[in-house]
């Protein structure tokens, strides 16, 4: 594996090297000194195009308990601003010697963009409305660790499908590990066209939440009112938000996840996200030893051993 | 000890634990390689909602210096301002794996609020006008290193008590430890009461200096002059400022401190701030030493060592 | 050698010693794990009161193969803006425990105040228009390593010579290591004296390119338009841009050189740029190495190896 670019890229067999690998970063990073030498010496760069603390951190932390330097570009106050193109600015990167970048941009396909300008690996943090592969993968993890697996479990994801990256990477990476999907939205939120993807829709909530073992919610972001998208935040929480009467609704044992950051009150309310079965915190935990499993798989050498 | 949230907390003899510790710290970095291995794979994370470059470097120098990780959870550019909440950000940040937040926030109370969330060690890097412990902490080991102990020795604080949480911090922890302590302030920027202060009032700086042992100055925020607590900042000067002449009325060894950053002119004259007994910088250098107690007290394991 | 401030200051000898040191540190540079332990324990801040992430990265990766640590005292969101001085900022970071500086200010002449003010060793990363002596090291080593050697070589710079600290620096260094160099510029971009410049001038760009052996494009400020300096960006392009027809006229083995970030379509056309003997990406990389290069001589103890 040379990039992470999306999980269709990846497919069934990838999805589950990274998921293998993935509990044995979990062991380390529960080590009371949670590093390992792997990567002593490998620079890792954060090339955000978007703001995410969150994300970036996460990627920071994985590289760091591998050993690795680590290294922020920031585009805010960089050459960027200074009309640099986006090639420029991966190629004066790559020419200080970094080993892998990561990549979250606004716009479709620029990870793949730039895995052809460098020899560096490439991940794809977030493309616009397309691919956030790692998401994908340690959303697969959290499930698995929690369910067992994800064969003919029934996950429904929730929200505002149209512009969300997860959305995508989720449903190609569930689907792709044996689950059956049913995206819940209201139609102004949903793609202009689903041909292809192999999911149910739905928009009986309360009906779909009595049969799943997942409920995975969507960040509602707030500019989709002023598009006009949305009538109300009040009227999407009624239909869409998991309230405390709706989440009586799921099963024993059924998951609630969300990518963060939540909004409270929105799209969940505030006492389900603390709910024991809300493995939100657990998503932040998992995605560091997935981010460390890609990392390794990306930038270890032969005989590396993690 | 498991967070620093308060000198009040911390008490005389907490306060003496950090102080003797300190001495060490001081020595580590004053090797060619001021640095240990005792918290290696430990990770410290900088969660600063207010801007404070000066704190949060001190708190990374200290954390390298012992080996450990570090993290800058920068709000301007995060989840934050995307409306997540203050408990759902720490929950993330915890769930990265973290051993301690360092926090700054403009409302007092925050950091007891962050403690009851996690369970990472706290360290209150200032919460509103409340407290600022690890600047009370360095200023007594200055003050300790300059004059041998804080016993019966005389300290003015001079300027803005209202607003300051290094006045409480440092009543608390001078008083502690056996100094007299009085308060030098126009009466709009004093606190409306001082019940329970251990601490005498003066309008009268002249006075005052030709007795004090110590005379620290608070820095003079330029919106007070907005908010009409204060006529002008040359009256302010005039009145509460160590001037050149004024500063002559203080006794041989008597020293001068300051929190930083100064407004040189100010409340403190340029001349002034680089006298000899002036151990403004000193403070800085010992802020790193007392941090570095801080974090070993909180955050190493039974028989490591410094 | 305890500060870098200028080439000027650096002379022949200097910058032959550098050079020379240079080729270890490329040669690290290329290793598999490129990082030695000869700077652990020691801390270079970058102080930048303008923004460069390209300079701040390359000085903070050769920092880090080096094994030392690094803090970055961002001005923007600094006690700077709370109307600290630059004195008490300065000697704030170094009360904190800094072995080496790396300044870059608007002001010609900061880097020099600095280095009067602490006991660390200061690197001047760009002053005003007046030197950025590291990039005119990294040209040499970059011309160096090309074409054997500098001596009698013949090199134009082309430009806004009037407000460039690089063209500054280059002249120096170019002409100290024997080389012969022609500024070709529209009047208005050149400085008002010329006097005491070991340099020809030239307005006929196409002349002067069949007779060099380097070509050395500055960057073209967007804001000379607006100065009335330039009559329109297409003009200075069709006088002094190096497009494609201009670019025949070079010889075999002739270099393009451009410090970054290029305005591709301005100064330089985009094919240029990406041309076999366009050195640019090498001119970063070597950067790097370089700056090791600084570092090992400003802060090695006798007996450290590279």
């Amino acid at each position: 594996m040379k990039h992470l670019l999306s999980i269709a890229d990846l497919g069934r067999d990838g999805i589950e090297e990274v998921l293998d690998l993935t509990d044995k970063f979990v062991e380390v990073s529960e080590r009371r000194i949670p590093k390992v030498p792997t990567l002593r010496g490998r620079t890792v760069v954060s090339l955000f195009y978007e703001d995410s603390t969150r994300t970036r951190l996460s990627f920071e932390t994985a590289a760091k308990r591998l050993s690795a330097d680590t290294m922020n570009f920031s585009v805010g106050t960089s050459s960027v601003k200074k009309g640099e193109s986006l090639r420029d600015t991966v190629e004066t990167i790559e020419a200080m010697g970094v080993d892998a970048v990561v990549v979250r941009h606004g716009s479709s396909g620029v990870p793949w963009q730039v895995a052809n300008w460098v020899d560096a690996s490439v991940i794809n943090a977030g493309d616009g409305w397309h691919e956030h592969p790692t998401q994908a993968l340690l959303d697969c993890y959290t499930i698995r660790e929690r369910l067992g697996s994800l064969a003919d479990k029934r996950i429904a994801i929730v929200g505002d499908i149209k512009h969300s990256r997860v959305a995508r990477s989720d449903v190609l990476a569930f689907t792709a590990l044996g689950a059956e999907v049913t995206l819940v939205a209201p139609p102004t939120l949903l793609p202009p066209s689903l041909e292809g993807w192999p999911v149910e829709v739905s928009h009986d909530f309360d009906d779909v939440l009595r049969k799943v073992d997942v409920v995975y919610l969507l960040r509602m972001q707030r500019e989709r009112m002023t598009e006009a998208l949305l009538p109300s935040l009040r009227e999407y929480t009624a239909t869409y938000g998991l309230t405390r009467d709706r989440y009586r609704l799921l099963g024993d044992g059924a998951l609630v996840m969300h990518p963060g950051p939540m909004n409270r009150g929105v799209e969940i309310a505030a006492e389900v996200a603390d709910a024991p079965n809300a493995v939100i915190t657990r998503q932040v935990a998992n995605g560091v030893a997935v981010r460390m499993a890609v990392l390794f798989l990306l930038l270890a050498a032969e005989g590396d051993v993690a």
